[in-house]
């Protein structure tokens, strides 16, 4: 018989597994450290998960998570409507906020292709996208989903769907990341790189 | 203006950070993790978390934390009652429980004497100790705080208040741990290791 500690606490240890990069040890650890010292933060935190889990839905417009029918950046009026930014999470539309000028409004696809796990076009929302190209409105898709295979993949495919609707389709660009050393840059990323030099 | 998330979002993010280990980008990676894929896992963290804030206290005999009056350990009646082992912690109790042979009680500080941020005797239950071992029933302790300047400073203290009472104090073993490599453990270490060399 292993030693454990009461039901309630290995309970407790239990389901803080279900964060992600938290094993036995970390969530022994973080159990013990509200018990501790932490007992009001652990109810407020009690109480966040719960709100979260139950009010939380998906942005009507752009697929993002959000409480209200609509998210923050699609209720802003002063964006540009004529460009349209395609990015794979929550967080990447986070990312674009704080590190571009992009002033335009989002296309969250909550995944991407992936056909081998059985995840088509509908399932990131693509039928909605199309309707939304058909409105006319947009002019530029900025296609900012991962530099990954799957992420690659699914952005030629939306391109070709803004091709059918006349619409100019952009993806960012593949280069050095600023910053980093040579040295330790992969050859795939150095090659797209060289290929994509320009005029100084 | 940072950009942010909903006010709901954030606000879970921000509650996630009361976890120790959990930083801003952890505690997205969590909350995204918890909406996009474990909504159920989620409410069920929400209610345990809530419950033991609420209902977990501390075993009237040993300290360590429990939801009921005694701990499952203190219950168990085929445990000897001369041997008491003192600890810091309720995860060194599980520790030496699964790391030794004991089969005494426990006593659990749940801290250590640190005079310099105002914990004394009292605030570790040295006055709860001291009437237990003033009932008779205890012959040895088997001092196993930690390793530290803390943590003998407070195993010289409770040996003192063992032999007060006439009760033999003992300390765990200092020296190399097993499977480590020498070059590789501190100077202090091995001198105690030589010093506590004994006959093969």
């Amino acid at each position: 018989m292993t030693p454990t500690f009461s039901p309630l606490i290995d309970e407790l240890i239990e389901r803080l597994r279900c964060l992600p990069g938290v094993g036995p040890k970390s969530a022994q650890r973080m159990a013990f450290h509200l018990l501790s010292r932490e007992r009001d933060k652990g109810k407020q935190l009690s109480q966040s998960l719960a709100k979260s889990m139950e009010d939380i839905g998906y942005c009507e417009r752009c697929r993002t998570f959000s409480e209200n029918p609509l998210c923050q950046i699609c209720l802003q009026k002063s964006r540009d409507p004529a460009v349209l930014c395609v990015v794979e999470t929550p967080a990447d539309v986070l990312a674009v906020e704080q590190g571009s000028h992009f002033r335009g409004y989002y296309f969250v696809l909550m995944g991407h292709l992936s056909p081998l796990d059985g995840i088509g076009p509908e399932d990131i929302g693509l039928d909605k996208l199309s309707l939304r190209l058909a409105q006319g409105e947009i002019k530029e898709m900025v296609l900012a989903t991962n530099p990954t295979v799957e992420g690659d993949a699914t952005a030629h495919y939306i391109a070709n769907m803004a091709k059918n609707h006349g619409i100019r389709a952009t993806r960012i660009a593949y280069g050095v990341p600023i910053g980093g050393e040579l040295e330790y840059i992969d050859s795939n990323t150095l090659a797209h790189a060289f290929n994509g030099r320009f005029e100084l």
